[in-house]
């Protein structure tokens, strides 16, 4: 099979409330510019890109964003932008976009990869995506995961607990199950046995082998996704359909059922899902007062935080191990460590 | 002589740095409504029109802020206010305003209120006014000043010794000397003391009383006013003068350099002079949870905490004993206690 039938869907239809204030309605986490120059969907397309041309490349976002993808990817071609009427997690987004794959290429493989993750090797993260494409050519029914190898005990993710090797794919294993996210002891459990790995989100199977998985573990909206194929391009039909469309992850809807034919590859690179404003911390480059800042910043007797402005002036005297952050929309105050508690304010944006 | 010369001289001049970013070059400390609905100016005025009527209330302010002074006092004479080219502090603005009065009487009693306090009581706040006018009509050559007892030991503010009282002048004393901002054991010790108070920068005088006194001790610039007097209403000579006069208080210019004829009311009621956030906390009343909010704000598992907000959204979590203020200008985040760090910023507003 090689890669000639290979198509990477961008999912970019996530709101990112723990970014508020600068993650917001009108511009959700994956158009934002949080790391680097690039925005992170544009990061994660460049990646895609390292494989794949630009017509084997589908995002995946709520229809009030399509204006910001043709603008912060302009080379994506119309047919590839697939709109979302409503957000309805990614069970329905991947069944939305299998629809469209099978259209563009019965044959179709399709490379799960939401568009807000922090990668910065984008060679080592190419490798493992073929090798897992050499996984799905090996068997067609396989759903192929990336495991990232655990760096510390991190509670914010899920875990893939690591099986048997699969004979003559290096890099490639058994998945024996997939585990919630742990609390801190058994995440430093996890973190010691080496058998753990961070459930990275990014899945690849046969477009055949996923629509098969919707129809089996989720017949309604399988039905609804029908409905759809027949009325396709028909916009009444896409947003009753989607209307009716439970919020579901594939994670809980599909894959957590599955009794077999799960692979991981295992991914040794640096990897985060910037899942708040902590990760951010993280990932960015503190300056020598171990403070990340952003914007026009003022910081007096203050270390080890992080100050991001897209506006206004913020001046901060004596903090440590603070987030604060500014923009037109609100301005956040939280101690680092409690950045997760930040969803709640999302909401209400004006 | 009653109160029938009395004028009232709000001085109204001052930046407010340490109220950064509410407190802008466009908007001072005494124009915004930082406690109740009223402005400190307006606030200063209508104490002081408990006793006086409109014609005998001058406001002394910079000339960029005339707008406000006529938006936020429209029953304010046109002649009773006075534009101060730059800002040089108490002693020219005392001085100019002399000139004033000179003008519309020349037996004019000069009352100096800072347009910057906080008094809660001001019937309280007018008596104490009325037993300084009784110790102005008791000898020609008196400077009275209001001194308040202190109700904790604070560092911020300069001190009155008291003297010995003044025969048949009820709530009167003669001044034994000024004490500039003391340390922290030393204001304990003067709060003990019962002695000492509080240098509420509140100062009656008659008008050739405070000629005289610049004249002696501050030479330079009461030849400059006599300029000023000598060219009344030519526009450059004022700036001219204005702009060679040293920033100069009067505290330091002329009263701590006396040698007598200094006599205090004490004044025993409310007061702040509200230098800084922290004041203001002090000031406000604080709800359930112990903050201070105003504005849009939303503080969660948050105690303690100043939190104001002119424009947008403000969303704290796990702050306690914070101040975080947000206005259009900027965004200020400090532990309380280092509001007084605060002026650093107001001069780059933008």
């Amino acid at each position: 099979m090689g890669i000639a039938h290979v198509f990477a869907v961008v999912l970019a239809g996530g709101r990112g409330e723990r970014f508020w204030p600068l993650s917001t309605e009108a511009c959700p986490k994956a158009f934002l510019r949080l790391v680097g120059r690039q925005s992170l969907l544009q990061a994660t397309v460049d990646r895609a890109r390292l494989l794949l041309p630009w017509t084997r490349i589908l995002v995946a976002v709520g229809r009030a964003h399509a204006g910001l993808v043709r603008q912060q990817l302009p080379e994506l071609p119309d047919a590839n932008l697939l709109l979302e009427p409503f957000g309805r997690d990614t069970a329905a987004a991947i069944g939305l976009a299998s629809l469209q794959l099978e259209r563009l290429d019965p044959e179709a493989v399709m490379a799960v990869l939401p568009a807000d993750h922090h990668v910065p090797d984008a060679d080592a993260f190419a490798a493992s995506l073929r090798q897992a494409f050499a996984v799905l050519e090996s068997g067609p029914a396989w759903v192929v995961t990336i495991g990232i190898r655990p760096t510390r005990p991190e509670t914010g993710y899920g875990y893939l607990e690591c099986g048997d090797p699969l004979p003559d794919l290096p890099g490639a294993s058994h998945v024996r199950r997939f585990l919630e996210k742990p609390d801190l002891k058994a995440a430093e459990q996890l973190l010691r046995d080496g058998r753990h790995y961070w459930n990275s989100g990014i899945f690849l199977w046969r477009r055949t082998t996923i629509q098969g998985l919707l129809a089996r573990f989720l017949p309604e909206i399988w039905a609804g996704l029908c409905r759809i194929r027949e009325g396709w391009g028909i916009e009444d039909v896409l947003i009753r359909e989607f209307a009716a469309f439970r919020k579901l992850s594939v994670d809980y809807g599909v894959l957590e059922r599955m009794d077999g034919s799960l692979a991981m590859v295992r991914g040794d690179f640096a990897w985060d899902d910037l899942g708040s404003w902590d990760a951010l911390a993280r990932v960015l480059p503190a300056r020598q007062d171990g403070n990340v800042i952003i914007g026009e910043v003022e910081p007096v007797n203050t270390s080890g935080s992080v100050i991001i402005s897209t506006g206004q002036r913020v001046a901060t005297v004596g903090l440590s191990d603070m987030i604060v952050v500014a923009s037109q929309d609100g301005v956040l105050v939280c101690p680092k460590g409690r950045s997760q508690e930040v969803r709640q304010f999302a909401g209400e944006t004006r």
